[in-house]
């Protein structure tokens, strides 16, 4: 199949010979990538921050249509369209029934998300169809729906750790795709102040019109003082750290107010948590890796009605045989993010 | 005045010539103590793990009689005999409105607990008087009154902080009298199963009249497999950390269930937290230093209506002038917590 592969620090390529992934257990699902996506998280490997297995390959989102089923797999169907969770899970187990799917115990990952085709364990746990398509959904609906693959949950999941409540403030230190699926999340849930830290106009803009109230370019001490400012010295309510740095997590803290949050969702890179500070403000810590499948039905129903545009943090597309500049673009942050057109 | 003071590692001083404490600001009280105890944070300075000024005075949880009172304070009067929070706040702040009074913009601390008079600020705020006393409780109450200064608050604020929920398997790490206290919360919140870690008789047993329905004796690893060998090998729905060390920390990580929280109310010394197992794991961590005058009220009614009897943690009672004798037993784990006559 054609399909992008990575070899090593800032080598990532596309090729035509990618041998094709196939049902190897009963509650496998094989779907044809009709969409895929680079994910902030994919930068870890590409800047050589986490080791790869060279010719290995790469990508975690995607949309499609299912292609084959295992033999145990009964809620989904060879043609219907779907939504890949780019983590998977059975969604019966004890986790996953207390909706925290990201730890279910028959956890699966997409592996070549951004290829042709991928596999899916735990199909029936996993994927969600998108009712009434014909072939593929309408053209203007694609990048919301493939928002659903991981980062718009990822931004939700964020708001829902951080304990986001109608009428609070909200503060979101990062300005990437997850950051302003956040700025989003936070906003739908009704914070009456949703704050985003971005000193780059094109992400702020997509920040207000995802519902942002107040923009705050500052970094550090700065960025502090400004929330302060805005908040009457109190402090946010909740806060969404969606960097997965030491230094976003130190602001994140500096925020926050005596008996909140911080919801985190970025895989953390060298941060040592300030426990001393986390106790002494009591300010909490929780999120991790997203239960996609938990929130994807109700997000699903936000996107169909329009409700919501993830997608609008999409500012780059692609046709899959140009995925290396794909990667280049997000590296060097000249796109938020950058879709795929696998075909 | 006769009071306690400290001058260095294991150099602790019943002294009669300590300088009486005044009303300084409108807002202070002075309170006779009657009953005194000593905290298990008491031990860090004891230790020489917390730098001492020498011959400062200690000890930050009293119960006693109103002696005086500043200009402006209204709510409490000489004569009221009143359980003394050991972190004082006014009550009013934007914090203290969120319910988290031990962020409080005027926050303060009892400094001469184990000795004869105590000087409150925000007496308003701070102080709450138990009804119906005629010159002293009855000396059955004495020591649940007592704990209410500190132990038991804090106990309920790791349970609180960990999200304890009827019907579920809470996990307390940490024997001492806060853990303990941690069990009582827990099991009045209606969890289902209270874990207790503790391999100390005296203290499995004040554990099992606080509501634990287990006790695991073993430590590290084994603990561990014990808790998931409970649990079906779920892991805890709520887990408090009642130590402080990294230890503890570490222990309490590895029992909870993905979703979970960690609940933590020791002074943290030593500890690094696992930010990599939080985030794959989904587990959170929330706590710090309890707000005492925020569960005051619903304790002290729990503690008057015979519901719960926290006083059970003291297992020594000495004269103020044995207060020496007194961080012996406690840091020999002699004694679980030490009540302190003061007269």
């Amino acid at each position: 199949m054609r399909a992008t592969t990575i070899h090593g620090p800032r080598d990532i390529r596309f090729r035509d010979d990618v041998t094709d992934p196939v049902v190897e257990e009963p509650t496998d699902a094989i779907v044809r990538v009709t969409t895929a996506c680079i994910c902030g998280s994919d930068l870890w490997p590409y800047r050589g921050e986490n080791p790869v297995k060279p010719g290995s390959t790469i990508g975690h989102e995607c949309i499609g249509v299912v292609a084959e089923v295992g033999s145990a797999v009964t809620r989904v169907a060879v043609g219907d369209f779907v939504v890949v969770p780019f983590d998977h899970c059975d969604n019966t187990c004890a986790h996953c029934r207390a909706g925290m799917q990201s730890g279910c115990v028959n956890i699966g990952m997409t592996q070549s998300g951004q290829g042709e085709f991928a596999r899916v364990r735990q199909a029936d746990g996993s994927l969600v169809k998108v009712p009434d398509i014909e072939e593929r959904p309408d053209p203007t609906m694609v990048p919301h729906l493939m928002a659903l693959s991981d980062v718009m949950p990822t931004g939700w999941h964020a708001a829902v750790s951080a304990g986001v409540r109608a009428g609070g403030t909200t503060v979101v230190v990062g300005d990437g795709a997850v950051g302003l699926c956040g700025v989003l999340a936070a906003a739908q849930m009704g914070s009456e102040r949703v704050v985003l830290l971005s000193r780059h106009e094109s992400r702020q803009r997509v920040g207000r019109a995802f519902g942002a109230t107040d923009v705050i370019a500052e970094r550090g001490d700065a960025a502090t003082a400004a929330v302060m400012d805005l908040t009457d010295g109190i402090g946010a309510d909740a806060v969404l750290e969606c960097v997965g740095t030491g230094q976003a997590m130190t602001t994140a803290f500096d925020v926050a107010r005596p008996g909140s949050t911080v919801g985190f969702v970025g895989v953390p890179h060298g941060v040592e948590l300030p426990v001393r500070t986390m106790f002494s403000k009591n300010v909490g810590l929780a999120g991790g890796m997203a239960p996609v499948r938990k929130y994807l039905p109700d997000l699903l129903d936000l996107v169909l009605a329009g409700d919501i545009e993830p997608g609008r943090v999409f500012d780059l597309s692609l046709p899959l045989d140009q995925v290396a500049e794909g990667y280049r673009a997000m590296d060097e942050r000249r796109a938020i993010k950058v879709l795929l057109d696998v075909g």
